[in-house]
């Protein structure tokens, strides 16, 4: 499972005021406990600046890779801040996050991507809107692998998102996104599949245990990849426990060094 | 869901003496809490007691049924046990615990779920003893499919347990258990599955969590039975966030209900 380390995000409270005063030392925090934790990759993301974005995501970058060598996910849908976040780039191949099928975004973002030579989330939706089914969903994800394809982006490097909406607002919004990822993995083998938590329970109360419950799905399904925080000890227990169960975790040595080091909640 | 509340169980340490000295108040109080809890059948298991088995399963019948309507789970491999409890139901189509292909228990148990009409667990094992692959339970399940019908057992009367065997002793025995509930339920459209959460995670720390995420996983895959603690508040919690997330839960009616009744962990 490859964990994409969510939290330094301008849109967490304690992230804000640290990114807009370029406080070094609270971000490199962060950036280190969520490796300790088992990041794969730490996610950079200052949308909330919008003006001062290409500044901020490149100082993020600079920042984080002071303390870790960990692969940085460059969070943001505008291409001049993922430029200069990309130039400052030198811990290794990292993760545009993201491109779609949207013509302009694509148009934007591919080049980025051809040039630096990086993997790619790739969001399921284009410019009819966010999809209604999981055939929409393979049918957008089909196009992206052909063109990706063909630009030299190979299937490895390619982190499909099935674009999670709230169970809340339709209830066979789970097994849409469920049967998309099973699909995805299915019909184009080397792909990741990746997601974030939260969208699935948005508007219901109990967010927490619907969104663990998700994972697990999730990972049954065969999403090898997510976007979460991995210092929630409780939600990085449940995807030792599922790899356990999905036999992803060879004699169970993965699981029970997490226990015997005090990583998971129990 | 279908919910088999596990409790009254001799091997359970408070219902052990309970049993022995027929004390109906403990006995009744564990039934209705397992029914205020969610549980749609009540299981009764007295196999600690082998030489007295039948009459205190008689008993534990008798005096369930005192306090509630819900059908019982009459839990034993001895036929004599079952035939005294099965003659003293009342509480409509009991669910007799269990059947196997084993040669010998099939003849004798059969029998007892023909003349009291009865629906079944169904055990994936045969004399060959217990099966090492999904495609050898697939064999067992199709063979006890065939037999049962032919003695008018309904589809919906058998509930099959794919026979889980702990992931610590080999870790790829949590995919078995998965795919196999997952061909069951396409293979025999109308049949149930079911299974204990105990077995998986035997010989590891943190079995509850292994318990709890593989049974979200089994419901993932289409378990539609579980045998269970219902006062379990957190397991009963990812019974009502997964069937949600699984489309089982139209409007999210349940799982908002178990909410704002206080029965969820959140």
């Amino acid at each position: 499972m490859i964990i994409i380390g969510e939290k330094i995000n301008t849109s967490i409270k304690a992230i804000r005021p640290a990114v807009e005063n370029q406080d070094a030392g609270v971000i490199q925090e962060v950036a280190l406990k969520q490796v300790e934790a088992g990041a794969h990759y730490i996610d950079v993301n200052c949308g909330t600046f919008p003006t001062k974005e290409p500044e901020l995501l490149q100082w993020l970058v600079e920042t984080v890779q002071q303390v870790t060598d960990k692969p940085l996910c460059i969070d943001s849908p505008n291409p001049n801040a993922l430029k200069k976040a990309l130039a400052a780039n030198k811990n290794g191949k990292p993760l545009v996050n993201s491109i779609t099928a949207e013509k302009e975004r694509y148009d934007a973002i591919l080049p980025l991507i051809v040039e630096y030579d990086t993997s790619v989330v790739a969001l399921c939706m284009d410019d009819s809107g966010m999809p209604e089914t999981a055939d929409e969903r393979l049918a957008i994800a089909e196009r992206l692998v052909e063109s990706l394809n063909k630009e030299g982006i190979k299937l490895e490097d390619i982190y499909f998102d099935p674009m999670v909406r709230p169970v809340g607002t339709g209830s066979h919004y789970g097994v849409v996104a469920l049967d998309t990822i099973s699909r995805i993995m299915k019909e184009f083998p080397g792909v990741h599949t990746t997601c974030g938590l939260s969208n699935i329970s948005f508007g219901l109360p109990g967010r927490k245990l619907i969104n663990q419950a998700f994972l697990i799905l999730a990972i049954g399904a065969g999403l090898d990849s997510a976007i979460l925080d991995p210092l929630d000890k409780r939600i990085m227990s449940f995807v030792y426990a599922a790899e356990l169960l999905k036999d992803k975790d060879p004699y169970c040595l993965n699981y029970i060094t997490a226990f015997r080091e005090g990583r998971l909640d129990i």
